[in-house]
């Protein structure tokens, strides 16, 4: 294993005593990132220069005993949908290549970097996050570390294979509709999606400003609350952004999940899955011995939902480009975004309306329960190319289809962790631990546990 | 001058004192309803049985020394889109009128009889609150009592009409676009407009929700202001209502108006209208020696935007019924719900995002001024049936006309205060006391100030 390949938390703890440098870290990112990016394409911008001066720094800083901060030379990088000072924000477009460079980096990675830890890079995702599949027509398809003939998943599809492949312990990411969970799911990681309004986006290309959400993806549950707890706090920049405390999750991992009421999400989260998926949140409950059952109700329309209002405030937000420059589109995101600029406003306004209702039931049944699981995705990876999936007697579109189970979850915010369960000669499959507003420390102490049980796990895919 | 034509303060006064009976002024006011409303057309319902037993609760209460609350024997009514326990909540529908009757009042209703008014029917109105005419297919039209052939504006149409004929001292409207400071300002009435989220709903058939408000018709900035302080608070039914500390503006009437900084509207509210809208103005301002003018910025903008909004919600709200019961609506009613249906969300959700911006501007403006005079309509009352306006060289289409200087003001919700002008021999003017969100104080003690230099009145119309 290289330098890069452990923990954030093992990384960090190495640089911050000496044992590494945050130099030597740095280059075994690199060395990683040509060994297998060619392949992967999980990377479409590096940032090196500003690295190694960083690394550098910190280096110095332990020489002279000064603390370089709690994720010290912890290489991380970001959807390139993140502003990166000096980079045209692409968001996965040809369009946006044609912005002007960011003039400084997005909140998140400023709060990353003044813990210590090194962007890298920008990463590959799909065209304005409209995506599932990590199939990017401008920048190549990304593909999926465990086995690259398979979908790294969307739209954090380079955030996902970045990850998976051991070129970073961290990564950042976004999720409107699933763009984290998809894509930590197919590549076997871990991902938080936290509550809606927790991480400011200031300083991020939007997609769909009412459900958009960004939050750290790693190869642990406690690199996800290290970083989680560095990005917590109000900013004034996205109206958003709620004004609440922050949280010292990585304080709470270690207290297990015996005093946690949970239950495993029913009805829509047991049909159109895949006998695996079910399979693999089998696992987890029983190794949680949870034997209970909640039904999140009206979870099919809570996903209706999230469709128009996605389809509508994206397309509000893009009309001027479709207008403009509609050649410069993915023909497939075009199409998508058309669709949406024709949907009445009435329909928004009832998906509105529906879903403060709907907020509003699962909430209450959050009176009973702490964490709910439910699978991910309803199938591992396919293969790159696929535009059906077959759920039992059903033959659906695929690309929408992979949201299936995380798409009523975001709809109303909730926070959300995505825990890996490897399978032997198998592609893996992910778990969803969902938890009330605001509770993102009790879904990353379940994710904790099951990575403690050994149910949990993401090794670095080493194959590439 | 009937026991009914006196403020609503005199009459409540008469009333705790013993001068004169709840039961006389209500016979009072039933005695120049049936003299003048046949011609009228402001109510469309009468509850003079439940109205009879309260007035002589109240007599009965004082004879024996308790207090029946500070609008003792004060009849009021209501535009018919208030629940009225035992009535189906019309609307100015002829659709509602099939609805089951309501099973109790509306929440303003109950706050107003607890403090001792007595609720003597309901209201005319323009069906479904779309409209600034006062003309009513189903239900008639109800005219101008300072001159029948006039329109009294609407959609509050039987609320300003009942108050300047002397049928009652009070009365409560809503207001979306202007529905309440409309017919104020063409009845020669005042009308306060709150803060939205000031005022609960509940109970009351919504037009569009972002942008409704409820509130009162009087005679008197003194009554506007007794009215209103019986009426504030917090109720969880309306999920729009603020908890916010109520005012005691009754209290505060008495200040006038030097210590404020007044100003008034310039650009935008100085163009659009009759040089009469503009000298009713003038002669406000000049009575308050304001000099100052404030320019509210993209105020057209916030125009087209509540245009937006308001019938985009409006008809997400009546859809079900444009589908199976299109045939029983207004055909001018039908035509606008129909074209709202068929707005994009994406211009609804660019108008919403627009109105964010538009506020905090508007906001801004308000740090330097504490209260902002612009007209209320760009004209006084047309005749009855006319479908065009000329304003300066161009004529418009008037219907929609009469909200030019209301709409850009209730887009974000501020209150107003309308304060009526009366000419001689010659139709009335109303002009907008605006202040900062929260603070109808100002309003109130502006419009209270106006009255007592002699410059706003509202006299009983007794020509009917």
């Amino acid at each position: 294993m290289t330098p890069v390949q452990g923990s954030a938390a093992e990384i960090a703890a190495s640089v911050r005593s000496g044992a590494t440098s945050a130099s030597d870290v740095l280059a075994a990112a690199k060395a990683r990132i040509e060994s297998a990016d060619g392949v992967i394409k999980a990377f479409t911008d590096l940032t090196l220069e500003r690295a190694e001066r960083q690394a550098q720094e910190i280096d110095a800083a332990i020489a002279v005993g000064r603390d370089p901060g709690p994720l010290a030379g912890v290489p991380f990088a970001v959807k390139n949908l993140f502003d990166i000072k000096g980079l045209p924000t692409r968001a996965g477009s040809k369009i946006n290549r044609d912005r002007t460079p960011a003039i400084e980096d997005a909140v998140l990675i400023r709060r990353l970097t003044k813990a210590g830890a090194v962007l890298i890079g920008g990463l590959n995702m799909g065209e304005y996050a409209y995506d599932f599949t990590g199939e990017n027509v401008h920048d190549g398809i990304c593909c999926n570390p465990r086995n690259t003939d398979h979908m790294s998943g969307g739209s954090s599809s380079g955030s996902g294979a970045a990850v998976a492949a051991g070129m970073v312990p961290l990564a950042l990411g976004s999720d409107t509709n699933g763009s984290i969970r998809v894509p930590s799911a197919l590549c076997g990681i871990f991902g938080l999606k936290p509550t809606y309004g927790r991480l400011p986006r200031s300083g991020t290309f939007p997609f769909c400003d009412s459900l958009d959400h960004l939050g750290p993806l790693a190869r642990s549950a406690q690199d996800l609350a290290l970083s989680f707890d560095v990005m917590q706090g109000h900013d004034a920049h996205d109206v958003a952004c709620a004004r609440k405390p922050s949280l010292e999750t990585t304080k709470t991992l270690e207290a297990g999940a015996n005093d946690l009421r949970i239950a495993v999400a029913g009805d829509y989260f047991t049909r159109g899955a895949k006998p695996e998926a079910l399979e693999a949140v089998a696992k987890a409950a029983s190794a949680l011995s949870v034997t209970r059952e909640v039904v999140i109700p009206e979870a099919a329309r809570g996903r209706a939902a999230a469709f128009v209002i996605t389809t509508s405030e994206s397309s509000a937000l893009h009309i001027d480009r479709l207008r403009m420059r509609a050649a410069d589109f993915d023909p497939d995101t075009r199409y998508r975004f058309l669709s949406g600029a024709l949907v009445p406003a009435a329909w928004y306004i009832k998906a509105q309306r529906f879903r403060r209702w709907y907020h509003d039931q699962v909430i209450a049944l959050f009176k009973d329960v702490d964490i709910i699981l439910a699978p991910a995705t309803p199938c591992a990876a396919p293969k790159i190319g696929e535009k059906l999936l077959t759920l039992g007697e059903e033959t659906v579109p695929l690309r929408p289809n992979l949201g299936l189970f995380t798409q009523p979850i975001s709809c109303i915010g909730f926070p959300v962790v995505v825990a890996p369960i490897q399978r032997e000669d198998d592609l893996p499959l992910g778990v969803q631990i969902i938890a009330a507003p605001w509770r993102e420390d009790l879904a990353l102490r379940v994710a904790a546990e099951l990575q403690r049980l050994g149910v949990a796990a993401a090794p670095v895919a080493t194959g590439v």
